[in-house]
């Protein structure tokens, strides 16, 4: 239900869904960002309010809300306003507060009713759309970002995407949504990656492509909800990509998820024109386009300590480092594994190239 | 895989059973109860050490290990054995052992591979199997006993019967697995309810019916997993058990879960020769034999304390009352909703005559 099609849960009609949603359930927690302006925030309990008993609960979005304790204010306030099975949880905000919102959400009484209103272009077009939901233990936050060790599969019952939350956003977080962007094109490949690649990673330019480039993740993950296969392809570039992210953060300096995708990406091409024939004109065309975009340089690490971030990733089973490669735009390996050897000299060589 | 049949994850070849998982392991966790014997949980490590690297966590069984931290102490110790997607938790205890240790594993990087080997007559017919897993929110443990309002539906590869460890257990345990027993004895009618009302609740007789009651669990679970209809009949006699179970607690004498339930089911057959015309003289056989097996008197409190625990129950929605009653032997009626005062004069009747 709430859909645009049957095979989606995806909608720009958010407004007819929550209220509809919110007509069914016996009581409403709107889960919200306190980074967002008030109106957003308000617009979205007063729609609830009209139908169902609403509440409020606020955090300020990031990714140090991502724990168990916050969860627990999250049932705490579930149960101090009596929900029931039939209640529904309403996230408004980014990623974290998806990722946050959307595990209490399906723990509390074995799961109520979720939709998501993602807020940021990172979570529109990735965090919000798959079911997954997830949170860091208090150990990993010391170990740097050995990110969603604890989470669930769960679906919301409607992804509301409206483009006018996206005004707040500073240009940053912006290129940072605009990384899965990119990751998506090159999955889809055709047209679509040919549309993005004319664009510049800005609001305006951007906003007419967010729902297709949600619907490339969306239909891999009906395809492979469970993450047996397929659904791996959409790491590309997130194996160096949560390496440098990891770094930087070590260092005290925090690169937006998105861009370090980016940067994985531009890796996962070279690596693949070495170990896959993926087309060297092509893959320096796409190279280009995205550094030039990012239009800020990258300091990396050396391979050791990028490849001892790679192999505590959460999806390497027995210390293998596994990797998304590419044949050509649209035609993905997901499970490549690396030697450690041939890393290191494709890792230099990047690194000459782009540091 | 693991099972005898296609349609069950219960077998008593729980050894080799165990052991192909484990081999099949990155890695196993035992989650034991360290009220076992010793033995009992070497026998079971040892097993998956010839298979496995093989880590031990025990938990002094009770209601009381069923929190977020205790919860969290199992993510930290699968942290640190460097557990990954394919590793294996074995849950080795009676039903706070498998509720807690099955949240843990099921939310451990979205699910790792589960095993229940349940140790108690309640686990082996009720906790284990169904694939609920639940623990208790801070604050509930100060409500007294709303219970389970923070879990997941996640189905274990297998639960694996061994008589042997049932030795360990008292009297009291053995008649609280027996009062789930009867419940299930009641939904099939039958032959295994008239095999059962022949038994006493003693560990020699009730052994050869414990799988076949399991399995009839195991069948309605399988019907209607996420509980949207039939599942809801396992709730027989839990509306009122669970209060009666509530009110003592407060009063800090502790009333075995499977006891209250058969009081429960006492009260229920009551309650469905007045409102379904349950034939009034198998009701009266049938709540004869329950209430001498017992052996013990019950001491009850008023209608309305019962009535409010009841409205508080996870499973009442928007402040209604329902409950599981019966038109005879294996024919149920699961979403019976009480009016209150229909509700205290069956009550106090029942009060009446038994307490």
């Amino acid at each position: 239900m709430h859909s645009i099609t049957m095979e989606s849960n995806l909608t720009k009609y958010w407004e007819k869904g929550l209220s509809m949603s919110s007509s069914q359930a016996s009581s409403v927690l709107v889960i919200a960002d306190s980074n967002l302006p008030e109106h957003y925030t308000k617009e979205v309990v007063d729609i609830c309010k009209k139908e169902s008993p609403t509440y409020m609960i606020s955090f300020k979005g990031g990714e140090g809300i991502k724990t168990l304790s916050q969860v627990s204010e999250v049932y705490l306030h579930l149960e101090k306003m009596g929900a029931d099975r039939k209640s529904l949880v309403v996230c408004l905000g980014g990623g974290t507060i998806t990722d946050m919102g959307g595990f209490a959400a399906s723990t509390y009484k074995r799961g109520v009713s979720l939709i998501h209103l993602p807020t940021t272009v990172l979570a529109m077009v990735d965090a919000a759309i798959g079911g997954k939901t997830g949170i860091n233990t208090e150990m990993q936050v010391n170990f740097g970002l050995l990110k969603n060790q604890i989470g669930t599969f769960y679906n919301p019952k409607m992804v509301g995407i409206n483009h006018k939350w996206l005004q707040s956003l500073n240009e940053e977080e912006i290129l940072s949504g605009w990384g899965e962007m990119v990751k998506h094109a090159l999955l889809k490949g055709g047209t679509h990656l040919k549309d993005l690649m004319k664009l510049s990673p800005n609001l305006k330019d951007l906003s007419p492509l967010l729902i297709s480039s949600a619907r490339i993740k969306e239909a891999i993950v009906h395809r492979d909800e469970k993450e047996i296969g397929e659904r791996a392809s959409l790491n590309l570039g997130h194996t160096v990509g949560h390496a440098i992210e990891s770094l930087a953060r070590d260092k005290g300096w925090e690169m937006k998820h998105g861009v370090a995708v980016a940067w994985g990406i531009v890796f996962a091409l070279e690596a693949s024109v070495m170990k896959m024939g993926f087309d060297k004109t092509t893959a320096d065309e796409l190279q280009n386009w995205i550094v030039s975009s990012i239009s800020k340089g990258i300091e990396v690490d050396g391979a050791d300590a990028v490849w001892s971030k790679m192999s505590h990733d959460k999806k390497n089973v027995k210390g293998n480092v596994i990797d998304v490669l590419m044949l050509a735009p649209g035609e993905v390996i997901w499970d490549f594994v690396w030697e450690r050897e041939e890393f290191t000299i494709l890792w230099e060589k990047f690194r000459g190239r782009y540091a």
